[in-house]
């Protein structure tokens, strides 16, 4: 693995242990997936998993530098987290660190924009988000929906 | 780390893969906690999460020689699972593996015995303990109660 690669995992990791610490602080159970995966195919790990309160939310984290960044993430990435969900009857998110800001977003699956093709894209400027407060509250009270959270930008 | 601590660590590793990947073909959605724990002392990482049907498990993988091996486990190491397990209302197990007969028995926490020390204690041809298709049956029948799985062997 090149240095540059090696830099980008061990940062990579570094705001994954960040989300952890930071959903504890907030009454969390979290937990980071191990960063060789699963060392089998058919089985998905996502980079963080939170429970409360019996709300699971499953994550797949990732940073950029700019509030108004695009981001493209693979097909393959994306349904491997939907069963994950769909097996532990959770939440999933893009969990996205915005460096210059140091503000978290959250993109819940279902919200993800796809391209031409079949990836995804998240583009901040317009894809709709929740931001950690929101994903705190999600747990506090199960009942509401999570539509009532999503903020929308306008470009 | 010495070669033979080493090898431990990764004989580990190896049963707690075998323990997802056992639990993911069982419709589980499971996840190893990272090798490295969370690089914080105040958060503790489970070995192993599994949900399935909103039910969430926990657990510490350990292994054994013989079926009728005594092992013991940190205060420490029980209490922080418990807080984890009581953040996420999930149970929590000490997962062993018994190397000898390849089975999986699970003990729940509040039937592990206290030794003198403060520490814990199983006994495994006294300590009740659920075996694997009990676990899996726990997700599907949330209502049962933890009780009606454990089986007792008379030493």
């Amino acid at each position: 693995m090149s240095r540059e690669r090696e830099n980008i995992r061990r940062r990579g990791f570094s705001y994954e242990r960040a989300l952890v610490k930071k959903l504890w602080k907030h009454g969390f159970a979290a937990i980071r997936g191990p960063a060789s995966g699963a060392k089998a195919r058919e089985i998905v790990q996502p980079d963080v998993v939170a429970m409360k309160n019996g709300v699971i939310l499953v994550f797949e984290v990732k940073s950029v530098k700019k509030s108004y960044a695009k981001l493209y993430i693979n097909k393959s990435q994306v349904e491997r987290l939907k069963e994950f969900a769909s097996r532990a009857s959770s939440y999933a998110f893009i969990a996205i660190k915005i460096r210059e800001t140091k503000d978290w977003i959250f993109i819940p699956l279902d919200k993800l924009e796809c391209t031409d093709k079949g990836n995804y894209k998240v583009d901040l400027t317009t894809t709709p988000y929740l931001n950690f407060n929101s994903i705190v509250r999600l747990a506090d009270k199960e009942t509401i929906r999570l539509d009532a959270f999503l903020k929308k930008r306008s470009g």
